[in-house]
């Protein structure tokens, strides 16, 4: 079979492929991003199921529109208004197949082969993958503890032809966990307006939150026409039901409409009905307290261990939310390699390489701590630990 | 915002903004494409629900693998291979977010700007707007009542560059409802091998079948490589949980799960479980045949409508299954302008011009008789005809 051009580009994400590997109970994983399932609200979702069933049982299973279920659109404007001052209706909203469907289609209202997307470096892998697909070429903004480097950001711009789009996390970053300053997003939505260069503001990580407080996004700002943002319920509710959401002007969202009836039609009806009726029966809010009191524990013991057993020059981040630290080891450990071994002993990670568009930092890696409890997050960094000064004593 | 080229090619979807009107229940609908409500397993699909997140909650609500579910696509396997005589495993199924889903994987994997993509005359319009965005070319081979005219075909291929894909629907065709014979299959499958082009065999509605018997698919003959098929859950269990399929050579499922993995990472979880275990739970074929039975009075009701109320020129197709008539009215009918005037008289169908790819015939028009009784298609056909009589009369 002749494939596309674009099939050259696309490589398996290392992750999915762990995965594969890592669903064996005897892992030790920090390798995914998985919320943690015993957290998921089953007997309220199989509630929000029956109910659904019971009452609106054929609208449910029927087709229903594109641009999503009405009340739920409505109820996630609501809520970004509350949340970060918005002032959406149900036109700004289109419920996607998870936040990564929202990368595709943005990717395909905007991208044109060679155009440039700028992201982060280290970036989100498969967000990387969606550009690919479009053909688009990818370079990588330097970021300090900010966000982007602006002085970087516009020496790119200004010597870089067909920049379409500036694709950034700038909460709980993935991977790094870091989250951006109030300036740095003000200075970088300037210079995005300045060279008419479209911002996707993918913000799947801004809840749970384990401390701070959310700064304003770049989408709440005055003069955000340009910027195009994501959510999704993977990390506040569960995953699996794969449903996400974008929010833009609404001229954007109506493109994004075509875009998505010629995708996949729709998203799943019944899904879409079953979490606005658990929104309806439940308080997310209350759950989502629930899961920061977990998830905060397991932070903190994954901090307290990369203290406690990882070489003392390791650099990482400490996040205020999200599922991700971020840790650069001693410039002498490759941690791809650092990976094969470390997966005899039966611990899993991913390694930094895989979330760089251009130069990988060989010695970085991504650890989740979200998905089991402090006692495993515990073990596993021990023998993490251990095998890397091992590496560190044979290469003295 | 600066576009992606493409988006000059891509339109809404009459017939999806069509639905958002006739949704209202004063309308006489004759356009969606919609299964008939009353005839969803609600109860069933309400006991499944409530057996997956009872047994298996955690799972069901968690990410999983991009490929699918495992035991749905082992069932889908086997289901194939006792229908259409092939020798599939799970190896060769990859569950996709409905069959529109896998029209866009399958686009993204063939198709390259200026690519040339050859489909039937009319055919599905949805297809058309996939094969628009990854910027194809889409020309039309004439039909007729055998499916593809060879002798159109080979000339397509002979003289135009660049063809990578020959896009079909042999059984019940949408809009046509009409079926290729068997002879026909071979000979383009023969041909599309001589200039290797790709196949999609697209059959999202070989059941519910109401007469005459299925003969064996392009996707099951020897040396068929080349050949991509869809199916789907939507016709015969329901369209709202949005589960398709693409049976293909192992080799072509790793690269669109690849594809799949950047464009929405998986399929809902969730709604894969509940289908497998409504599938364990229930016989699926007891199921097609309600159907059958109530679809084949709808579809006698619609024909026998056709005859009484009609112009007796007027020329249709009597599909042995699937969803749709196919009319050409006498040809001073513009059934755009039709749809129209019909509208007010608050019946709705889709004039066939959306349906072609270069040269609409313009007296054309798509008749839906799933979604409602024989009493209710009579009444609206009654309206319909009396209004092309009142056309015809005024334009003597």
């Amino acid at each position: 079979m002749r494939y596309a051009d674009r099939m050259e580009n696309l490589t398996a994400s290392e992750i999915r492929e762990l995965l594969k590997v890592t669903n064996r109970p005897e892992i030790i994983s920090f390798a995914g991003g998985l919320p943690a399932a015993e957290l998921f609200p089953i007997e309220e979702m199989a509630a929000a199921s029956t109910a659904v069933l019971k009452n609106q049982g054929e609208q449910a299973l029927q087709y229903s529109t594109t641009e999503g279920v009405f009340p739920l659109r409505e109820w996630i404007a609501q809520r970004e208004n509350n949340r970060i001052g918005t002032q959406l209706t149900a036109e700004n909203i289109l419920i996607t197949h998870g936040s990564q469907q929202a990368l595709d289609l943005v990717g395909k209202l905007l991208i044109n082969k060679s155009d440039v997307i700028l992201c982060e470096s280290p970036t989100y892998l498969s967000a990387l993958n969606v550009f690919k697909t479009f053909e688009g070429k990818i370079l990588e903004v330097q970021t300090d503890q900010e966000g982007m480097i602006v002085s970087d950001l516009e020496n790119l711009l200004a010597t870089t032809a067909d920049v379409k789009l500036i694709y950034v996390i700038p909460t709980f970053q993935n991977p790094s966990g870091k989250t951006w300053s109030l300036e740095r997003k003000q200075q970088v939505l300037e210079i995005a307006n300045r060279y008419d260069v479209a911002i996707i503001e993918d913000a799947p990580y801004e809840e749970p939150r384990y401390s701070g407080e959310l700064t304003p996004p770049m989408f709440s700002f005055p003069k955000a026409e340009n910027v195009i943002r994501t959510g999704s319920f993977s990390k506040v509710l569960c995953p699996g039901l794969r449903i996400g959401w974008i929010s833009a002007d609404a001229a954007v969202i109506e493109k994004l409409v075509l875009i998505k009836q010629s995708t996949d039609l729709q998203s799943n009806t019944f899904a879409q009905m079953q979490i606005f009726q658990f929104l309806q029966a439940n308080s997310i809010d209350d759950h989502i307290a629930k899961l920061v009191k977990t998830y905060r524990l397991r932070r903190d013991a994954a901090i307290s261990a990369i203290e406690t057993y990882f070489p003392k020059n390791t650099q990482y981040t400490y996040p205020e939310g999200g599922l991700f630290i971020w840790l650069e080891l001693p410039e002498e450990i490759n941690t791809t390699e650092l990976l094969e071994k470390s997966l005899d002993r039966k611990v899993a990670f991913v390694s930094g390489e895989s979330f760089y568009a251009e130069n990988p930092k060989l010695n970085t890696l991504r650890l989740n701590f979200s998905c089991m409890d402090e006692a495993r997050i515990e073990a596993g960094m021990k023998i993490l630990g251990g095998l890397i000064a091992e590496e560190l004593a044979m290469q003295k």
